[in-house]
């Protein structure tokens, strides 16, 4: 898919809403474990209920690697359903992988070509040549962690680097490398005020920001300081939608949340 | 495993050598691929030669998860076997993982749980939280990325923050957090003289030291700085070693090549 794509299906749909597929089995509801495929089965009553309210899903590969074989397998026919069913839909493998170049070449294949996600999230630690052989995939996104949501990210992320802190020296080396157009960056909700510098280094980028909802970002100021003219934003919110109910309810009650959150972008895109 | 029994183990093999297991189906014997699971065979057949000149095995989980489901499932065959058939051999899974807090949790549980894996290595760039839940497991270990062995490592790892280069601050941050002692580190080979002032930091921990080999760095010149009186090094070699020959000889070529890494290692040792 391209970044063209996906601007128009946000305004068509009036909606830059991410739903994060991040599926633990203690957290859904119970009549679904006797199912062959509880996480699976969970997903899809999910997507079914909320494709028409957002624009990606990003299931994390921790909670499918966390049940071995099966976990994958469920991940497997997860983004088989996406890609069938809703085709026009952007697919995040949230991975957060990273490693030299020969190796990152078979992560890229393992997400790109095996499993066929959109996009998938990287580290940046390991610099360049981690991060190109991802890059080399043309109309495949690669998403790098710039300034993320949790507490950790003050250890290392925002130490000054040369003058500046090093998420921006990321953000702005990573602009020097081949394919960088098929890059896009982590920004964590919880730092809204950043924003406006990130903008600054990296315009015409599209962010995926997670740490709206359980995390306790604000959608309006995340917009406010990182909306750009494409929209550039795609916010990803997982527990708050995936888990409003653990009854047999759970789906509709997901639609309800994702259709506030999609009513409130609707709102802001409006503006 | 305790570092301890780790230390032993070296002792009694007069080897400190890490075999990774990085298995590309382009580069393995042809005749194996007519067999139904050619990565774990292939696995099989450098485990049996190698096992008495390594203390431990590192397969990437990359080269795994390229080939999807199947490839898991030899991921899960070749860590089997090694814990059933030698289990006082010390397991890495190099999968360089990190994540916000629940998020590392489910991957600990994937390789220290369902995988049952001694180790895991762990990327820093999100800092204490993404790193703690691995930390977490007693008498399992936390590999984490310090210097690596690549040209990207130039990138980031050490740039100048607060008067001191980037990884040394990791390495120095980490030290605070909670259950450090089960922590070892990723300090590539290619970077000799860098150890001196590694062991400055970290003058007990183990250190993973990818790079010898096929990447070009000196073990001599390794040992010469980074080793402590627990030894307190494991060196990895995988491509010089498990693709040492594709003919039907391949597990008696590896077998001869980590027996000269070994000797030189007895050598070492012996100084």
């Amino acid at each position: 898919m391209t970044t063209q794509q996906l601007h128009e299906q946000i305004l068509q749909k009036k909606s830059f809403l991410c739903v994060g597929l991040d599926v633990d089995l203690t957290k859904i509801p119970e009549h679904l474990l006797a199912t062959k495929d509880p996480i699976f089965e969970f997903n899809k009553a999910i997507i079914d209920a909320t494709h028409d309210l957002t624009v990606a899903y990003k299931p994390n590969t921790a909670f499918y690697e966390a049940y071995g074989l099966k976990g994958w397998l469920s991940l497997q026919k997860t983004i088989n359903y996406i890609n069938e069913k809703f085709p026009d839909i952007f697919t995040i493998a949230d991975a957060k992988r990273g490693d030299i170049g020969n190796t990152s070449s078979m992560y890229a294949k393992a997400f790109f070509e095996d499993l066929n996600f959109d996009s998938v999230t990287v580290a940046p630690y390991m610099g360049k040549d981690s991060v190109e052989p991802f890059l080399a995939f043309e109309n495949k996104h690669t998403i790098m962690l710039a300034l993320t949501s949790n507490e950790g990210a003050f250890d290392f992320q925002t130490l000054n680097t040369n003058g500046t802190e090093l998420y921006k020296q990321v953000l702005e080396t990573s602009k020097s490398w081949k394919n960088s157009h098929n890059l896009m960056y982590v920004v964590g909700a919880t730092k809204a005020e950043y924003f406006a510098e990130i903008r600054k280094i990296v315009p015409d980028s599209f962010l995926l920001v997670p740490g709206i909802g359980a995390q306790g970002g604000s959608l309006s100021e995340v917009c406010k300081y990182g909306m750009n003219d494409q929209v550039g934003l795609l916010v990803n919110s997982a527990r708050a939608i995936i888990y409003a109910s653990k009854g047999t309810d759970f789906a509709e009650k997901a639609r309800e949340e994702a259709l506030l959150v999609q009513k409130e972008m609707e709102g802001i895109l409006s503006l």
